[in-house]
């Protein structure tokens, strides 16, 4: 079955939401932990362990497990392996993108069925979107997806985001109409879009495109999810809002963490 | 001393060059070893022990580390750490690029004290050049550097990379201009620029850049070090010419790495 399509089941099953495991120094330190790889376990661990069985979809930074070296990246191998062990989809933020044989492994290491394995990752584009086709022809061939950055919800982004490229295009419309060719051309939907939810207006046509709509920047970034509906009302797309310090901060109690993602729900 | 003082001193004693290090698959098969942990270590380490002594630079390629998850990882920060001990500078290979508490997490994975401490590192702008603000802002600081993606080797590249901002300016040169920019207000010229060397034009003006320049794509991309030099004959800065496939395909014999190193400074 296609990311897309597993997508699908499971957003209808638990609802549209992704909660981004996001376990930096500040978390830790809510939590009463203190910074350092056992912190980090505590709380991205934690928060699978207390949520894995009714979120949808859980976001992973990858940067938070980085900033420890190897030891944070085993953390991270285990996080992955509960999300998936809980039912849940698993979206790696990694925002890759490269070219040639380091972008194909790129893609072996998080679409492939190493111990990084996720169903999908988010790449950028600067490198052009025809440098991600071994992440999209790999996220094909394995029922994985990808989600490229499109519009991204800092406001330091639109100066390159909403420019233009040489054949005249928005730079973000075009990233819009590339997916959307890839997933006409493919029929799977793997090829993702990233679009923040803190606009006021996208400046986006998204009225064709079928693929999923990763939409960051709910709750601390100043969007809301009833906000993040109206913003996205005109796309025929799955749209899926992803909130990170609202949840993270109420923890470290599962009671907590539980009441945070359904005061969310409103 | 600063990173750009730091590099300066290394090419003015071993030579303006940077070697990739990109030990994927094919170059396992080609050093006799078996793709996996035990193989990477074996490129990755080998190439370092081989020329650590007279090249200036090396540069580590994230990918073909993460590939293998945390186990690839711990072989990163060994190579990390032998390149520093043998007293060449390592720009690791990462073109991260993300937003607040992100980049800054990315930035004191790779620019802190951390296991995966690097002299430099590799960044990508798509979320806005000030977005990197927490990686310059920690690599001048600790005297580190960071090289941000202006113009890339790959023709798909070309469509985003010479397309225009909003306010209409080419965007690559747009980060040339921010990164002289923030060199001239920090003075320590931390903000380095990755230009590829397979183009006839550049379409750039360096003119007035005064920081250093790493050029990938030479070799097996289609450049040379000759015509990196020509194709930037009129800039002021430190220009870095890095080379993988040329060198490593010449392992796994110590002395071949060092004939293949000495036949392209020519």
């Amino acid at each position: 079955m296609s990311y897309y399509a597993r997508l699908s089941t499971v957003v209808a099953a638990r609802g549209a939401l992704c909660v981004g495991v996001d376990p930096h120094g500040a978390v830790m330190e809510r939590w009463g932990v203190t910074p350092g790889v056992a912190g980090l376990e505590r709380v991205a661990l934690g928060l699978v362990e207390a949520l894995g069985d009714r979120v949808a979809v859980f976001k992973p930074q990858s940067a938070f497990f980085e900033r420890w070296g190897s030891a944070g990246i085993a953390v991270l191998e285990r996080c992955l392996g509960m999300i998936r062990q809980a039912g849940a989809l698993s979206i790696l933020d990694v925002k890759r993108g490269d070219i040639g044989s380091t972008m194909t492994a790129y893609a072996e290491a998080y679409l492939g069925d190493g111990p990084l394995r996720a169903d999908a990752i988010t790449v950028s584009p600067y490198l052009g979107f025809q440098s991600l086709a071994p992440a999209y022809e790999l996220a094909e061939a394995g029922d994985r997806g990808i989600y490229v950055l499109a519009r991204t919800s800092n406001p330091e982004g639109s100066e390159l985001q909403l420019g233009r490229t040489v054949a005249g295009d928005q730079i973000a419309q075009s990233i819009v109409d590339q997916a959307e060719a890839r997933n006409r051309l493919s029929g799977q939907n793997a090829v993702g879009l990233v679009v923040g939810g803190t606009h006021d207006d996208l400046g986006l046509n998204l009225a064709s495109y079928r693929g999923s709509i990763l939409v960051p920047g709910v709750g601390a970034q100043g969007g809301t999810i009833g906000g993040v509906r109206r913003l996205f009302a005109e796309t025929p797309a799955l749209v899926l809002p992803s909130v990170s310090r609202e949840v993270l901060y109420a923890g470290p109690d599962p009671a907590n963490l539980v009441a945070a993602v359904s005061a969310l729900r409103g």
